[in-house]
C-alpha cells in the first residue's frame, strides 16, 4: 500500500533495538483518513472470505478493525483484552502472549459470549513482527472452534519470524506494508 | 438517544457493586453499526464547536472516538495512554488517574507533540462516572493550552458525580444517554 509505505517513510521513527515507532498517524495519534484507507484495502485483500466478525486485541487494533468493519456492511468486531477488568466475565478463552515492546507477558482473553463455532473470523493487527499477538489470536479462535477467514497486518517486519511462523500454522496472512530492514540511523527498505 | 437507550436496556448488565457493562455492543464486542450512529449523533452535538482534533483514552475510547472522527471530515484522533510501553516518547503530558472498574491508579499520558496551543479539542469517552478519567483529559489538555471545544460521553451515571464535576469546571458535558438509577435487580432508569 503506497500511501501506508510513504507515511512510514516520511513519519515512522526507529527506536533503540530495531523498534518501528508509527505513533504520529496509527498508533498514538491517528490519521483517520489514512485509516479509511487502511480499512478499505483490508476489505479488498478479504472481501472473498466473507468474515463475519473482525478478531483484534487491544489497544492499537481497535482503530484498525474498526475502520475494517465498515467496509465489511458494518460486522461486529471483537478486541481480546490483555489487562482484566472487574467487569469481565469469568468465562473466556484465554491465551499468553509475550509483548517485546512493552517487555511484559499478558493473558491475553476473550468472552465465550462473543466467538463461537459459526463464526469465520478475519484477525486484524498493526504489526506483525514475532507474531506472539497473532498467535495468540489463533489460539482463542481455535479454542472457539471459530472458522479463520484470514489474518490482516498493517505492517509486516519480515526480517523477523512471525509472518513465517503463522504460514507455518495454514493460515492465510495478507499485510499492507512488508519492511524488510530497518537500522537506527533511520533507513527503512521494503518489500 | 433512543437506539442507545433500547440497547442498555436490552442487552446492558448489572454487576455487583452497581457496575453496567455494556461489553456485548460497546466495550468488548462493538455493533459497529451502532458506533457509526454514535459518531454521527456527537457529530450533531459538537459541530458548532469546530474541534480539529478528538481527544479520548485507551482502550474503549478508541472506536467511539475513531467513529466521531470521520463525521468531522477525518480530524485526528489523539488517545491517552494508560500502560507506559517502550516506543512512547519521554516528553509526555501526564495526569494521574483512578479506575474505580480496575481498581487501580494510572498515570495516563499524551506526547507533547500531539497536543498545543493551536488545538481545539472534543474530548470523548464512553463513560462518565466519577469523571476520573474525564479530569485527567482536560488537565491534559491544560498542560497543552489546548482549547476544549467539549466533553462528549456515550454513557452518563447521573447518580455519581463527575458530571456535576465537570459542568463545574466551567467545560461543556453532552452525554447520549443519562442514567439515573440501576439495581441489582437489572432495572436501569433514564433521565
Amino acid at each position: 500500500m503506497k500511501l501506508l509505505q510513504d507515511r512510514i517513510q516520511k513519519q515512522g521513527k526507529i527506536l533503540k533495538g530495531n523498534v518501528l515507532k508509527v505513533d504520529m498517524f496509527l498508533n498514538h495519534q491517528i490519521d483517520t483518513k489514512l485509516l479509511d484507507e487502511i480499512g478499505k484495502e483490508f476489505y479488498k485483500l478479504f472481501k472473498d472470505k466473507k468474515p463475519n466478525k473482525i478478531l483484534t486485541i487491544e489497544s492499537s487494533g481497535i482503530a484498525i478493525a474498526v475502520a475494517c468493519a465498515r467496509y465489511f456492511d458494518f460486522i461486529p468486531v471483537v478486541f481480546a483484552k490483555k489487562f482484566t477488568a472487574t467487569n469481565l466475565s469469568k468465562d473466556v478463552y484465554s491465551s499468553l502472549e509475550h509483548s517485546y515492546t512493552k517487555n511484559d507477558d499478558y493473558n491475553i482473553q476473550v468472552s465465550k459470549e462473543y466467538l463461537n463455532e459459526n463464526d469465520n473470523v478475519l484477525i486484524i493487527d498493526d504489526f506483525l513482527a514475532n507474531g506472539e499477538a497473532m498467535s495468540s489470536l489463533i489460539d482463542i479462535c481455535k479454542q472457539a472452534n471459530s472458522q479463520i477467514a484470514g489474518c490482516g497486518v498493517v505492517i509486516c517486519k519480515t526480517y523477523q519470524n512471525g509472518e513465517n511462523r503463522i504460514k507455518d500454522l495454514g493460515y492465510d496472512v495478507k499485510s499492507l506494508t512488508r519492511i524488510r530492514k530497518i537500522d537506527e540511523k533511520g533507513n527503512i527498505e521494503f518489500d
